[in-house]
């Protein structure tokens, strides 16, 4: 059963989300008395949370005071890829104050990559990003606990399993700290500031180097009883599939994922199928050839799904088969959750997304085809609208609402 | 965010899973001060619903007096199967105080069967297991919009879309009325009385004439936007499968349900495959031959799922062989939920949970080397503690739920 937030978590989230109000206001919105709404107010002002902002324009009385978050409000949000590292520091309404992105592979292990992400935070300060943090979000590529702020047994994350993430960037950064999977920050930020913005159940997925599945029921993130829910790359899909990092064979990501389809398009251009992929290949190998092989740790030499989309857009049969193929894949095991969960949205994001209408087509056309009619009626089949921001700004949703909760 | 619920509910809900207990006990078990549990039982005594019950045995100081839900309260609780009615009349405890089981085609339409249904319960006021009734619960073999109380385009209840079934139920017993999906009905009966008791996170897989997923999470049923949530038999296992009765192709229930062994077992009985199918159906001939065929609206003759249990338990490789075949098929889909919604048990309830140990242990199977090993680490598959009685007792926990939210 379903009860009101608390006042003050109402107060501060409709100032992060729509800006300065007039208390006359706050209080019409929010179904406060005023003596209670001044108490919040003064309460939320002693404690840095918000300030005043000047007079509203009239309302025909009295002149009411407008409050905004207070402006000195930093969040850190930090998205951790399986080879990025994005950070963003906000204010208090989330906007970006300063913005870093490097890569890093995420296999180097928590000391080296969490030592980075200090590094980074703290040259924001010196770069004048904020005076202290309010608090920390950060999202990471394999299953969490969210109530112990720990991965646990994540795949392709070795060395991090109960790894301490949250107490060590709390005690860092001396503010609270909340850690969570990567696609739940994705969907988190879509629903705050993308194309799901206000609606309650839908479903992010999340194609890139793996595949997973962000699960929002009920106006809230599911994450299931061990953290893990929406784990769906390693589905099986094909019984005589290929095999998959994890061991098994035939799961989703192993047939269809930024990695899957680089392995398709490669072999595309060298059996000479495809002319777009094998000629953008032949590029790629010249300009490796002119830089010489000093920089033995670079990837080996490929070409990748921007390459795929470049040649479907250009109408390269064999680069619109694989994208297809992958949609079809996608699609089906959608169509499984579809008539599961009954969601009203389904969002596509992550790396792959950039494949575009083709592979957007061909999930609708599975997904309609084999699901309940009831449950298809009207379920829009969209792109992420925030693409790689998507993490950063969840884990600035998820990092305000800690703090704010901690104001009680 | 889930906040307690209001405490009329939380005493009314102790009293009806714990029977009677001393106004002591209530004050402490619910963390209400004394003023405030004096308040709220003397406002559930004038409306009826508890009663004093003598006094408690002494806890050193002075006795307490006991209290309990009024032993007028009465529920009546309802399942509508394809082809059965099922009424049980409670009392306060969900004690049934009377029962009637029978026959009946749900595609007769909403007019005659509700109409059976009312005289049902007509007869048990003059049978005298009530004077009045304080709620109906109602589940039905289809999605139902829970808002709104009707089904909503059912797929085997012909003439039942969008029919005001809660509105008739109310009006014609002059109480609140609830409906609900049958597998829904039956996952809540479970962790009312059952298997599932005090789980928060379970499915409940329903393998009877259809196929059907109850979805447990956080405490409470989850029935997707469209009400449709759950309905799982018409996922597409096998693209080459036979045709199923909703038009597609290889829908899981169209593979493994109860028509599908029934067929299964026909075709293996017939070729002479299974032995003991093939002596199972010819007794059945035999009866048929010297009743006459006086009884043409009688079913046509054949061997069932009870036939396909019994031939397992005697070694037949043939019944073992099917039930191991649609272990694997519901075991696959299985394995995908729980990849994706990461519950902490599935119970698995229906007409074909007679299939025991030969179908639990090959969904497990499956479900194990399929799923992630994080969520399947500690992953109970269970059957149904409650069998057919499952429907029922779920349909009285909503009726009782629903009189008790009027309550306040």
């Amino acid at each position: 059963m379903h009860v009101a937030d608390a006042p003050h978590l109402r107060v501060l989230r409709l100032l992060r989300d729509e800006g300065p109000v007039s208390r006359a206001e706050l209080g019409d919105r929010l179904e406060l008395t005023r003596p209670r709404l001044l108490a919040e107010v003064e309460r939320l002002v002693a404690a840095g949370l918000i300030a005043e902002a000047g007079m509203a324009a009239s309302r025909g009385g009295r002149r009411s005071t407008l409050v905004e978050l207070d402006p000195r409000l930093r969040f850190a949000a930090v998205d951790l890829g399986a080879s990025s590292i994005d950070i963003e520091v906000t204010n208090g309404r989330l906007e970006p104050v300063a913005t870093y992105r490097e890569a890093a592979d995420i296999r180097s292990g928590p000391r080296t990559i969490l030592h980075r992400v200090n590094e980074l935070l703290h040259k924001a300060r010196t770069d004048g990003a904020y005076d202290r943090l309010d608090a920390v979000g950060i999202g990471v590529p394999g299953p969490v606990s969210f109530r112990d702020g720990v991965p646990v047994s994540p795949p392709i994350m070795p060395g991090w399993d109960r790894y301490p993430v949250r107490e060590l960037l709390a005690r860092e950064h001396g503010c609270p700290a909340v850690v969570d999977n990567d696609v739940n920050i994705m969907a988190i930020g879509e629903r705050h500031g993308g194309v799901a913005h206000s609606v309650d159940d839908f479903l992010f997925v999340k194609i890139g180097t793996g595949i997973g599945c962000g699960i929002h029921l009920g106006g809230t993130v599911y994450r299931g009883v061990d953290g893990c829910a929406g784990d769906i790359g390693h589905i099986q899909v094909d019984a005589n599939g290929p095999v998959c990092s994890c061991g098994n064979t035939g799961c989703l990501e192993a047939l269809f994922s930024g990695s899957a389809l680089a392995r398709d398009a490669v072999a595309a251009a060298r059996s000479g199928e495809s002319p777009a992929l094998a000629e953008r290949l032949a590029a790629a190998l010249s300009v490796a050839e002119n830089q010489g092989d000093d920089e033995q740790s670079e990837p080996p030499v490929t070409v990748t799904a921007r390459d795929v989309a470049e040649g479907a857009a250009e109408g390269d049969v064999t680069c619109i088969r694989l994208i297809r193929e992958g949609g079809r894949r996608v699609g089906g095991v959608l169509a499984t959750l579809v008539s599961f969960a009954n969601p009203s949205m389904i969002v596509i994001g992550g790396g792959l997304a950039q494949l575009g209408h083709v592979l957007l087509a061909e999930i609708r056309s599975v997904v309609y085809r084999r699901s309940l009619p009831l449950a298809t009626g009207n379920l829009p089949v969209v792109l992420s609208e925030l693409g790689s921001r998507a993490g950063v700004t969840g884990a600035a949703v998820l990092a305000s609402d800690t703090a704010f909760e901690q104001a009680s």
